[in-house]
């Protein structure tokens, strides 16, 4: 039986969950019919939550709840209840700026951590498609765009210094989370852990030699302090693939339960970092899927393009933050401009540090990826995966040093043709 | 009269304060005798508050009464009252790390926003000793130590990432103070602005170039980002020669009233600001001061130097932050002591950009500084201020470039001989 917490949590099950839903009246007007005909259904998805569909005749929901633990490593790796709250706080400042790409919600109970949303029962994660080679037409554009809509209207390019360090100190108590991923991404691959895993033993010699980079953890060090300390904007803080759900039409973001206060370029690494995962493990299928990798490399040229454009545009309307005050550059829009180009190199520059860092993650540390999980023979997957490896470094140790995403991503076509 | 504010705050004079310290019976017994003999004289120094020596047969206090207005601008020019608020709260975390490096509080009152502190009556302030030409023997190596300690044990060299957080936290809401000095550090100097000061009309035309020059503003812009949305450790935040005071054997800081949880380099950046000023002004002096200029310079080296071996030294025994976990390295002491090095050079390339727009604001915004103001010729003066700003301008545009502090120094010789 479900223990009840000393606050009034508990894990509800598939009755339980019923019952609750049936106490709120819009839900009940939502879905129709009798309550106990609801039908209600388990969705995987996700490695620290329960998730349902839950159906009547008029309609259908999706609920989450947070468990005290992480789903994939058991009770035994516990995890906040409380970031659930912070997914709340973040999706819903994220719906004020970027309304369409975020599913809607219907019903939030803080005390059972439970989020009852808009089922999108239509929708497939990115990575399913990226995976099934699939090209969507706009997804680009709107990651893109959304990022941009994100950073610029949660940072100090439209706020005030003081309402930044207000929304930073609102999202600090989300530590037990930011504490998770830092071991994850920044602490555990290069070092010899107990959670890490690799394509043993083909990559052993691959991992041990990353535990020993000297190099490489100066720099990984570095990635690890701005994401520690640099309060920017607020980012979803998990942007995958298995984050973004897609059809041809539409484009949402879930899971905001990493979501911080944090560096700019944080959430495009993420994404990034699965594509090129994307990129090198279609290599290893056996058909061979040249298309595919052409339309992986263009989707991440087009997310940054439809970024910077999306930021450009913003920047000619939105002039009140006190990172560059309104009329600091008086009418010299060639100013305005350079310092927009520079704080986008900036962000780019860690882009592509976190990036790095998430690849080697996925890799050789806790939880591994699809797109070169799939891979059937472990020797060629090997092959791809110590590619990706290989590009990891290069973005992590010269982030700095890449002109533009264009040749990021010949980089990565080198790589591929070279090794 | 003195207005009582809601919270029962009010301003006190002489004898109001006199009235205040004698209900508490810890400073009674502290001065001695009947409270109605004790001496009130108020002291000069600060633009922000009102400062008293209080003594007795027995012995003196120090008191600081935070006003809510700037003593500088007049009551048209509020303040926040609570700025001594986190004034009391770092200046007692920096006495926890460096407790010979602080004045000892002996009483604070909220809601008076009083502190009573120990009298430094033997000591003067660290600007009056170099305009005055007076070498002090310890004061480089206090300084260095102190900022090290401070630096260390504030930030994810020591902390976890959740106390850093929390850290940033509870000090969100000085941002009035923060937005102050945003403000005059990072803005108004660059662009047409009422409250800009400068030594007219000899700067007129370098002030002009100051409003237009954009590269500059990219490069500020930057640094102004750096400052406000990077939390890294709990500075004192307004550690110019004036907040340092000094005899031969002792060096204390004053006046935290801006401390921040910032970037590592603010302090080291203000501190070289108002040194490498009074290094350009010694040349205005009638009794040109080359002996003292060397000292100058020497002072600015061993800062860094004491700053970089404490840093060292304390890297040794303490590993428990999460920046760079104690067993990330094992027992590879030479990549722990590379990523020691790799945060030192980053540390040094704020601290330049720090010091540039520190000195830029002196010399063009408001609040001028004695070591170039007291150059009875104002076209001598200009000379000197000139340099002065061409050297800022060099920090501000290539921090990142100087290979160390001695080549810093250098530039600075350089110019002087040059121009």
């Amino acid at each position: 039986m479900a223990k009840l917490q000393a606050d009034g949590y508990r894990p509800l099950d598939e009755t339980a969950l019923n019952d609750v839903l049936a106490t709120i009246p819009a839900l009940v007007d939502r879905l129709g019919g009798n309550p106990d005909a609801w039908s209600v259904e388990s969705l995987s998805g996700g490695n620290l939550n329960r998730i349902f569909a839950v159906a009547g005749p008029a309609g259908s929901v999706c609920t989450k709840q947070a468990l005290p633990y992480m789903r994939l490593l058991g009770p035994d790796a516990p995890m906040p209840l409380d970031r659930i709250v912070f997914e709340q706080r973040t999706r819903q400042e994220h719906a004020r700026f970027a309304p369409d790409r975020v599913p809607e919600v219907h019903h939030f109970d803080p005390v059972l951590r439970l989020v009852v949303m808009e089922h999108l029962s239509g929708h497939r994660e990115l990575r399913h498609a990226l995976i099934g080679n699939q090209p969507l037409p706009r997804v680009a554009a709107d990651l893109g765009e959304y990022i941009a809509d994100v950073l610029f209207h949660t940072s100090a390019l439209t706020l005030s210094a003081a309402e930044c360090r207000r929304f930073a100190a609102t999202m600090a108590d989300n530590t037990g989370m930011y504490k998770f991923l830092e071991d994850l991404s920044f602490t555990e691959p290069y070092m010899d852990h107990p959670r890490n895993t690799w394509n043993a033993p083909y990559l052993d010699g691959t991992v041990e030699a990353f535990h020993t980079d000297a190099a490489l953890k100066v720099a990984v060090g570095r990635l690890k302090r701005r994401f520690m300390g640099a309060g920017e904007a607020l980012l979803h803080g998990d942007l995958h693939t298995g984050s973004v759900l897609v059809t041809d039409d539409d484009t949402r973001m879930i899971d905001f339960e990493l979501s911080l206060y944090g560096p700019m370029g944080c959430d495009l690494g993420t994404l990034f970092a699965r594509t090129f995962m994307n990129f090198f493990g279609q290599d290893g299928l056996s058909d061979h899927r040249r298309a595919g990798q052409q339309w992986t490399l263009g989707f991440v040229a087009e997310v940054w393009q439809r970024f910077t454009s999306r930021c450009t545009q913003l920047r000619v309307t939105r002039r009140g933050g006190d990172a560059y005050p309104a009329d600091w550059f008086g009418n010299d829009d060639a100013a305005s401009r350079a310092a927009l180009d520079d704080l986008l190199k900036s962000i780019l520059a860690d882009a592509l540090g976190f990036t790095g860092t998430e690849m080697v993650r996925r890799i050789i540390g806790l939880a591994q990826v699809d797109d070169l999980e799939q891979i059937a023979d472990p020797a060629l997957r090997a092959r791809c995966e110590r590619r990706a490896l290989h590009f990891a470094c290069q973005l992590i140790l010269g982030a700095a040093t890449f002109e533009n995403i264009a040749a990021v991503c010949r980089a990565a076509e080198k790589l591929r043709s070279d090794q």
